[in-house]
C-alpha cells in the first residue's frame, strides 16, 4: 500500500483538467498528460483491487451500454469497470426498444440518461458514422444538462468506433509501459502494425488506426505494413505521421510483412478490411443490399486469399529483435489450425505469447474505469487518496 | 435541504394506508390522497438525488421486470427507480425461459420471487389480457406469501397494460402540477386528449385511457377528440366521466381535432388504434393468424390515411389558449418530416415543446420509485425523514 | 437469532476444506461433510434473510452466468444468490459475443474473468460435453490465476450439465431434510425416481442422475423406474449403486411405475430421454442435421406414446405409504389437463403437493449461495458469525 500511496501522490504532476467532464472519443484529441494520467489511474485502481481495497465511489447510478456490434471483451470490461466504481450497467438493446419506431438519437440520448452517469458506445460498422453518432449523443446530453432536463451530464466512453478504439489502444499502451518499465523506455522501440490474413472479411479499421494514432505519441518507430490496396483512412495515417514527427519517433509504410518485421521490438499482426471496401460496405449496409453485400464479401475474400502468406509465424519472427518481438493482439486472433485453417498467426507463435495477450487484455477494465474517474472528478489524486485512506475492503471476512 | 425537509414533514397529511402492500395497477383504484402522496414522494426523491443524497433503502434484493412488449423509456425508468432504492433489476426474458414449455403463470410468479421485492410488468398487446395477467400474478404471490413459500409479498407495478399506463399518466400529472405550480391550479384547465394521425397502427389504448382516467380526478375540463370509429374502451370512458363529475370538472367527446383545440390549456395529440380493431387484433394474435393480421393492418392503415389532417401543427395550435397550449406526449412522437413523412405533430410545434416533453418523461423514474416506496413502507414520511437525516451521499468525493 | 447463532456455531463440526477453492461440478466428488455443510450454510443464509439480516460479503465483483440452454428457475436462483452475497450478475450471451468467430474456450474463460468471482454454467444439451466444458473453463482459470493474469481464481458452479444437476439435487435433499426433520430421518425411507410420460422429448438426464447419485449417499432405499429402453448413463447408475451400499441403503431398478410405487415415502416422477437417444441426438446436433433431428424426435415421441400410462396419479399414489408419498419435481411439471393434454402427473395429485414443490424450489438460491460461500472462504463458520454479529439489515427503516 505504501507504494500505491506514493504513486497516488505523484499523480498530481499530470494536468487532467482536459479530461474533466469531457467525453473520451479519440486519443488524438487528448494531451500526453491526459493519456499518462489515465494509464496511471488505471494501474493504481488495478493495484488497489489486488490489495482488496474497494474503489466504489458511486453508491448508486446507472451506466448505460449501447453495443451496435458484437462484443465479449469490451462488454465485460465495461461491466467490470462500472461495477468497480459502484455503477450498475443497463444495456440498451436496440431490438427491445422503440428505436425502430423512428425515434431520434437526440431523444433517445435523453430518455436513457435521467439517472445515468456514463454511456459506453460501440458503433464500428459504418465508416463515417460511429464517431459521428457518439458526438450526436453528446450534443444532446449537453443540451439536456444545460436546460435542466438532466441532473448531471453523463460522460461518453468510446467502446470502438469507425475511427478509433481508444479503450483497446490505451490498454495496449499500458501493457507496453509495464512490460518495458516506463513510457520513456518505449522511445526508439520499433512497433510493426501489420495487416494479416484472415478467412473473414469486414473487420473494422479502428484497431490499426487506434494503434498508429496512439503509439506515435511516445517516440516509437512505427511501421505500418499491408498489401497494396489495404489502406487505412488517410486522414488518420496523416495524424500518426504528424504525431511521430512531434514525438521524435518515425513513421513508415511498407507493403511486405516480411521486410517490415526486421529488427522489430513489438509486432501487432491483425486483419482488417481495406478502407475502400469499408466505404462500399457502408453504402450497401445503409441500403440493406444483401446481394451487393454477398458479392462484395465474395470478392474481398478472393482478394484476401492472394495474401495468405501474410501469416505471422516463426519464419516472420526470426527477423525480429532477438527473434523474440513482443506479439500483441486485441483478441480473438485467427490462429492457424486452432480457430481456423489459415489465419493471422501460427499456433506455435501465438502459444508463445498467449499469456502476454491475456495480460494485455486485462488492463481494459481499469482503463475504462480510469476514463470514467477522470471524467467525473476534477481532482483524481484527491479521490484516490481518499479511497486509499478509507481502506474499505472489497471482499469482507 | 431545509425546503425538502419541510416537504417531507408535510407528507404526513396524506393517508397512504391504501398504498401499503397494495399493487399499483390502475389509478382509478387509488384515492386522491394516494395519488398526491405518490407525486409528492416522487418529487422529494428527485430533489434528494439532485442534492446528491442517497435514497438507498435496500441493501440487496431483486426487482424483476417482465416486458411483453418493447420499451425504452419505461425500461430505463424502472431500472433507474430500482437502482435508486438499492434493488437489482433481473429481467425475465420469456424467450430464454421455459415459459413456452407450458408453465403456468401461477408457478412462474413464485419461481421468480424467492428473493424478489418487486415485479414490474408491461403487457399491453392483448385487450382484456394485460391487466388480468397482472392480477393472476398477484393472486399467486398472495398465496405464496400466505403459505410461507415467499418471505415477502413482492409488489407489482403496472408498467403499461391494456387498460392503463399509470407510471406514464402519473408522470404526466406531476409534470402538470409542477408546470402550473400546484394541483389546485389545474382546476378548470382544459386538456385535450386527441387522436392524431400516424403511419403505424395498433398503438395501445392505455395512454389515452390513462390520461382521461387520471386527469378527470383533479377538476380539469377534459375533451377527448377522435375521428368517428376510434373509440376507447367504453367502461373506462365512463369512469372518466364519473370522475369529472365528482371532481368538479367536465368531460366532453368531440370528433374534430380542430374544434376540440379551442381555448385548450394543454394538448396531448397521440395516435391509437380503435377499440374494435384492438379486439379483432387480440383474437388474431391469439390465433397467430398472420394473414389475418396483415389484412387488418392494411385495412387500418387505409382507414388512418383518411385522417391525415389530424396532425397537431401551427394551424391547430393557433386556436388554443394564447396560441400556446402546453404540448404533451409520452414519446416517441411521430414527428412529420423528422421520424416519418406525415405524423402526429409538425416538426415546428414539436420543437417548441420538445424540452417540455423531456421534462415530462424525466419524472417517470421517480414516480416508479415512489410507488415502490409507498408499497413497501407503511410510513413513507418516516422513511424519507431518516434518509434526509442520514444524509449519505450518492457520489462520494 | 439465538437459534441461528447456535446453528452457526455447530457448523464447525463439518470439515469443509474440500470445498474451499474447489469448483462444484458433481455431488459424487464431494464428501458427506461437504454436502452437509452446504445444506446447513444454505439454511442459515435463508434464516438470516428472513430475519432481515444482510449477508452481503462482497462490496463489488461480477458473477458471470453462461446459459447454453433455457432457464427460468436456475437463472433467477443464481441471480438471487449473487445479489444476496453482493455480486452483480453479468450474463454471457454467446449470441452477442464473438464466440462464433472461433474463439477458444480457453481464451473466453480468461476474458470474462478479470474482475469476476464466480462463473455459473448451464450446458446440458450434449452428452459427454457439458461437464467437460466446465472442466475446460476451470483448467483455463487455473492457468490464468497461476500465471498472474487473474487476481483471483473464479469458482465454477454447475448449473446443470449432461451428468448432474447439483444445485437442483441439493435443494431437493435440503427440502427432504427439513420436511422429515433431519438427514438421519431419511435413512430407510423409500424414494422412487421414476420416468414419466411427457408429450415432449429430449429432456436432459441430469435430474434423475443427480437424484440417484445424491440420495444414495444418505441411506435411502432408491428405486429407479423406467420403461425398458429409457436407461440413464450406466456409469452414473453404478455410482449410485456403490453409494447405496456404502451408506447402508439399497438400490433397485424396476420397469413398472405402478410396482415401484409400493410403500414409497417419496416419489419423483419425471420424463427424460433414453440415454441412447441422447447419444444420437448429440451427434445430430453437432452435425446440425435438422432432418435427422426431426426424424429422431418423431420416432421418440412415438416411442413415448407407448408409455402414456406412466402418469403419476391417484391410482399410482394409492399404493404409496399411507397413500401419501411426498411428491417432488424440479418444475415445470407436465401436468395433465393443465400444461398439456397428457403428462407426467395428474392435475389432482399435482395440486395436492403443489406448494411443497414450490418450497422445494425455494431452497435453490440459498444452495447456490452456500456453494459460493464455502468455495470462497476457508472458514464459513467465522464468516457467518461475523455476518450475524454485524447484524446489518437488508431492508432499512
Amino acid at each position: 500500500m505504501k507504494k500505491l500511496e506514493k504513486r497516488i501522490d505523484e499523480l498530481k504532476k499530470f494536468k487532467t483538467s482536459n479530461l474533466y467532464q469531457k467525453d473520451f472519443l479519440l486519443t488524438w484529441e487528448k494531451s500526453e498528460d491526459d493519456l499518462k494520467a489515465i494509464m496511471e489511474v488505471a494501474d493504481i485502481l488495478k493495484g488497489l483491487r489486488e490489495k482488496n481495497v474497494s474503489s466504489k465511489i458511486f453508491d448508486s447510478g446507472l451506466a448505460v451500454s449501447i453495443f451496435r456490434d458484437n462484443s465479449t471483451r469490451t462488454r465485460f470490461s465495461y461491466a467490470s469497470a462500472c461495477n468497480l466504481l459502484g455503477l450498475e450497467v443497463q444495456d440498451m438493446d436496440e431490438q427491445k426498444s422503440q428505436i425502430s419506431h423512428g425515434e431520434t438519437v437526440r431523444e433517445t440520448a435523453q430518455m436513457i440518461s435521467f439517472l445515468t452517469d456514463f454511456i459506453g458506445i460501440r458503433d464500428d460498422m459504418f465508416l463515417g458514422e460511429g464517431n459521428k453518432y457518439m458526438r450526436e449523443v453528446g450534443a444532446s446530453l449537453d443540451e439536456g444538462f444545460k436546460e435542466g432536463v438532466l441532473p448531471v451530464r453523463p460522460g461518453i466512453v468510446n467502446l470502438q468506433c469507425d475511427m478509433d478504439h481508444p479503450t483497446q489502444s490505451m490498454s495496449d499502451l499500458l501493457h507496453l509501459r509495464n512490460h518495458y518499465g516506463s513510457l520513456e523506455a518505449l522511445k526508439g522501440k520499433k512497433i510493426v502494425m501489420s495487416w494479416a490474413y484472415s478467412p473473414s472479411y469486414g473487420k473494422p479499421l479502428s484497431v490499426p488506426q487506434g494503434i498508429i494514432g496512439l503509439m506515435s505519441r511516445f517516440g516509437m518507430d512505427i511501421e505500418l505494413a499491408y498489401p497494396e490496396g489495404y489502406e487505412l483512412i488517410p486522414e488518420i495515417v496523416d495524424i500518426a505521421k504528424k504525431n511521430s514527427k512531434n514525438s521524435g519517433g518515425s513513421f513508415k509504410v511498407s507493403n511486405s510483412m516480411e521486410e517490415s518485421m526486421r529488427n522489430a521490438d513489438i509486432v501487432y499482426p491483425k486483419s482488417w478490411a481495406p478502407f475502400k471496401v469499408m466505404q462500399q460496405r457502408t453504402q450497401l449496409l445503409q441500403k440493406a443490399d444483401k446481394q451487393g453485400l454477398a458479392d462484395l464479401e465474395k470478392q474481398c475474400l478472393a482478394q484476401n486469399a492472394n495474401h495468405m502468406d501474410w501469416e505471422y509465424n516463426a519464419k516472420m519472427a526470426v527477423s525480429t529483435k532477438n527473434s523474440d518481438a513482443l506479439y500483441m493482439h486485441c483478441l480473438p486472433a485467427d490462429i492457424s489450425g486452432v480457430s481456423c485453417k489459415h489465419g493471422e498467426v501460427s499456433a506455435e507463435v501465438f502459444e508463445k505469447y498467449r499469456l502476454d495477450t491475456y495480460r494485455e487484455a486485462g488492463y481494459k477494465p481499469y482503463i475504462i474505469a480510469a476514463m470514467m474517474l477522470t471524467n467525473r472528478f476534477a481532482n483524481p489524486t484527491e479521490v484516490l487518496k481518499a479511497i486509499a485512506k478509507r481502506g474499505a475492503t472489497r471482499v469482507n471476512f
